[in-house]
């Protein structure tokens, strides 16, 4: 037994070639866009200014286009002003740095539905996200079930997308509405809107998770990125 | 002030005057038919069948009505060969002794919708009850979210009802989209159908509370009972 | 079994025909007041004062009355400013904005009853819904049940009511008294008010959807917006 | 600092002169009568015959009176066969071994009451513990909110109790309407009757630790032992 | 049975007799203190400056005592202003107006213990109200079991206690120990110290709800008030 | 306005002429499979074999194949007795009726990973869910994170699956560790696989939610079916 | 960075070469003892009695001892007459099959301590583990806080532990006392002892994880293995 | 029995020969680092900057180091300048005072390993703590499951340390595996870092809780002083 401990070591010891830099504040992990298929991006709440430069210029220097997600208006202006050339996505709370237009990788059309217009930040964090890795979004907000004649009247902008993000948060009914008029993967966003009863954003999601379409899967609460990261991926298969 | 205390005194005294009788487990209480509008109802569950034969008969020597609730297979056969003449209404687990057959007291259609099979046993509690206390009662099952035209089809009888029972588990999805559909109240009953995340109706129950219809209000989880004595009320308006 | 597709298709194009216009930050469905009986309202909670200025607007020009719920008093003077005409309702946070006086659709009195004074927003919200809608409201507020007796030497107006309105934080305990005291229904609902284990209400909510009184349903904790709107619905029949 | 050392360690020391048996399954804590003014009390769910037998048998020898909790029916029988002069309580599923009556200890009367006829096995627990405590006891059952005129009916004997025990599931509001009609000491005790959103007793849990009547206390769901021995403390004083 | 309603009818009117005054804010219910005992307190949380000092007013006219509960110091600088001779308690967030020196109504000593230091102003809320209600108080603060010695060693002033509050936070084990060091009842208040699994005072109550110790009982997170409510009611039997 | 209701009336009547036939228990949804691209499936826990079996022979008429997931063993005998031809699989807990062999459908395979062997039956019916819809599917079962070098050394067949499902209950870790070494989707599953803590599967659910890898959506506890059927959509993209 | 490749790759190759041996239902992981220092252990708990004697053999074919946790009676007999010279702890739900007694390797003595009786049976299962694993154990039951005397008349056996392990349900108590008396670790199991709002260990759990004292940390509910395994290692140290 | 009560009694009033130091806010425990080995120190959050400063100057009397914790940035500056020589941690939020450098005590190294960036700040304060009370740390911070490769390239490490500490917040994961990769006892920190589910460390706590590697026990959510400590007890052994 003993055998098979050696190579094993050798082996975690070939594990330290991995690229990666220490920027001081986080191991920038320049591999994963090789592994995962998605550059890094930086989750802008709880970093400071300055952290969020480092990891950013760090992030440059290797050649990576970067993401910035979760900034308020003020820390946006002051990540703005030390970083040029970057875009602001202020409906998104998203800032974007690259060169040129992204490189179109996703095979289809990813459609992000929201159910009201509170949802809409959640939605622009994956459609914003979606569209930094290299696809193609249509967007169709404020389409709830309360009135459904909304979303029936868009079926043929459902039945055009290849992957779906629904966003939606109260009790989050729109994505097995959604489900059952699509025979496409449903990529469910419960939100934080809502309130009472609605524990920020744990109705939307235990009605998403116990919903009756077999299609659709669920992110965390507010997870805009996650769910853009998702359907990028699932979009380029 | 102590001259407040006195005719309070005297008042609860007359309180005593109140008609109901003591069977032993239970005050029956012939006056809540007069307060409340609704004949005493003897929930099945919890009790022995010696218990619900004693209730039912107090009832009857009153010159009431009775229905039983909650009753399993068995105690249903045992409580029918104690008590001639018993309706046994197998779906919905309980059992009607009366003479004759009820008064129209509702104006009119109470319209009982679920979303699947499974919800049916506590949807025929709510349309037994609502018969039981004298309405026409309308039957619209398994026209879950997941497949909406199905719903949809049937906007006729949906817009014909003057009141509307909705019974769902999983997401509980369904009553907001009623509510949108109709300009009548909506009474939802949460059912314990679901596994995992559904938490015994808990998600159903959070999602119809959190509902952007509002039109809509809730009752405790397969409280199909409650529903059909309160859609009872509102259709005798 | 293609032979059905082809209608459906037909029928979701006609459906785009409805009336809604898009303002840009909500789809203002003007329909609503068709289909559910009740015209649009903006909840202000979460909305900047352009968008509900922008929305009151599309609504003024479709011809409908206005109703802004959860206004802080900051945001209610500058909505003020900016909508002519607007009357402020403080204590139940709503702004309405509407030609001459509502007519009268409501066939009886709803009666809005709260536990304690500090319930009194909620219950307030409830009472201006209800009053825009065309209703007549009679408001008995601070009659909890540590005090039972504030609550029974009102038992007419309880009486003169067609549909009740019970709203109480902490146990919630005042809407299975009040169900146990009326034969019309009883829209109950849980506010935040509390401290430690009310949980922001949950404990309200728990206590209403556990109510003996099975002429009760619960609407979620702190929408007096919904039970205006619900017991106006009922208060039509 | 080291002088301290000392004098703790030999304190301690002497600790082990206090009077306790070990019979194998516990240790049966004789001096607990002096310490807390209680006898020892077996807790029979979860424990075997056996080990019942056994531990009652040590508290006997040592000239205690006995009381056993939470007996099935079943378990019941098997302890009576070997303990000879057991009185059984079958509704309080409890099981008292003594010699004579007890001694009254209690200085005044202990009104126990409940609000439905499923809560009285707890009840029966407590009115049996205080009873076996040396407490005269008061039993007023089925008495709950949504008939409140029960409840007022029965005034004069809740102002004869020195200290009163409110049983009560679904949502326990009986708690906070007693308290407001007495000004002695009231023990709540939720229970796990209910359904649905009750969660096993939560519902009226959170109801009873939210009261709004500031003389009610509380003990854990199905408690009726600990309001006993509780209320029988506070009938000694 | 229609001969038992008009008395009760009749019975109802006269409860309008009882003596209240309508504040505007609150209905003041001077009865309460011949019903429970207690006279009407003031709730300072939540309530502004002006219905403060409107209630305590209306108090002081009818010839009442006055205590205000929860205020932060700003607002009792304030209150201070405005009604004269009202003395402040900081530590407890209480003010007390009344006419000389509360009478000794109480038997015995009420004994307040904390756990730690930060519970401080929660028992602080307890001893003051219990003063205010006419209690000798004696208070024993940072006694929390892993220090078990600091309690151990102030035994003589545990058992000179009649009644015991117990306040403490994070795991709330000190109310077990109090009960198994004493034959008097305890009135167990959890406190929201601690952080992350205390879950805001929600571990300090399941800890004392599922005391080892049956003479416990358990009144609301941080509600001292409550406990100096209770223990001065059984400090007067 | 009013020109809107009628086409939109239209719409709804033409939607009755979809496909589905009443067979007393359900409305059997054949459209189902055009519209969502998955046949029917019966879910067998709580429905009565008689049920299951009126179910599946009516989709049998329909000429669609059948997937009952579960069925107990007892109840699997009891209804292959009656549907000659049904495939069991026994460690899916699934019936499969079909003529011939599916057609291959996905583009890719699809791996069904598991962290310990008794998140097996899971993890089984996710795979013969899948492969009922035309998919190759590879199993890895029992590689959970605390022997990490068992996943490692599996790295191979992570890189060739399309799509990827991770069954894991417990602590759910699985699912971020195998999202940070493939570039393809993971539908992770919750099980309720463990004890104490995990409260049904509550742990892992959150832990996916939680996932630090950005490319892991989640489905309900237990729902093998949903990640089968939800990666087979995916598959075929 | 490509570069970085490769060597990952080769390495994650090796790791195939690692001993385990497939037994069909486990991988068994033989490995373990030499990277964790414990040898692989069977939860019996679910599994059914041919998979355990499958993988006990394979590990005692590999020269392992054997250590089978959570067996009830029944199951544990069937086990017993298929593997040969296992020795049953019945107390614990244990079984072990090893050849001759374990090696002494823990340095000092494990003290296992419970609150209650009904705490024994997960108490033995740590103990028996800890032996398992080469550690002297002593045993200190039922000795919970509402009696602190009985523990603090065993300050010695405290004293002379190097570790130790507290097992308590209801409300956990006894470990932050216990912490409070010693400067070794302690290992804090909760066990599901209790009831109401116990919640099947929670209250215990959350009590243990706010300890005071700061030399407690806490296993999962119930897992008197998890405290063997770890009160083994730290005793090796 | 009589006779033991009195060396009971005592017993006790030797315990009041314990040195502590009454300095009005707090009974400063100088004799707690004799019994537990630890210091006292001050949970700084929650006290203001006088409190804080009198408790630590009379620790400093009694010839103690002082470790502060919980300070904000602001509170920290306040309390330097009052406290000469104290030395401030930022990234721990912590400040220490003591005379030269603290004794080596622990045998070993301790290593604190967190997931993120974000868990830090609690992993800082518990390698101060441990540094504070004579131990080596090493630190390996970032090492999170998604990207399994940093922390499988640092194994030496992690076989060098005696004692591990694992801070994690989201799904916590990386407990498991670093306990899996490791013979060492593990001390797992939920942290507070995440959204949504998260639900303020719950989903990080129940991960760690329910870890598959038994060699793993957790403290509370962000408790970084408890690691610091139980990890340096045990490093003492």
């Amino acid at each position: 037994m003993a055998k098979g401990v050696l190579p094993v070591d050798d082996a975690f010891e070939r594990l330290r070639a991995l690229p990666y830099e220490n920027v001081g504040v986080a191991r920038v992990d320049h591999h994963r866009g090789i592994r995962q298929g998605v550059p890094e991006v930086i989750f802008g709440e709880g970093k400071t200014v300055e952290q969020i430069v480092a990891i950013a210029r760090s992030m440059r220097r290797a050649g990576s286009g970067v993401l910035v997600t979760r900034l308020d208006p003020e820390k946006m202006r002051a990540v703005r002003r030390r970083l040029r050339g970057a875009v602001p996505h202020a409906a998104a709370r998203c800032l974007v740095i690259r060169d040129g237009r992204p490189k179109l990788l996703g095979k289809g059309t990813i459609l992000v539905v929201t159910a009201g217009t509170s949802d809409i930040p959640v939605a622009e964090e994956a459609a914003v996200t979606a569209e930094f890795l290299g696809n193609r979004v249509d967007r169709l907000f404020d389409v709830g079930v309360a009135g459904i004649h909304r979303l029936l009247g868009k079926q043929e902008r459902l039945r055009a997308a290849r992957v779906l993000v629904v966003v939606a948060g109260m009790e989050g009914a729109l994505a097995s509405v959604v489900g059952g008029l699509t025979d496409k993967p449903v990529i469910a966003v419960p939100t934080s809107i809502g309130y009472g009863a609605s524990f920020g954003g744990v109705a939307a999601l235990l009605g998403m998770l116990n919903s009756c379409s077999p299609t659709v899967a669920v992110v965390n609460i507010d997870n805009g990125f996650g769910a853009g990261v998702l359907s990028s991926v699932i979009n380029r298969l």
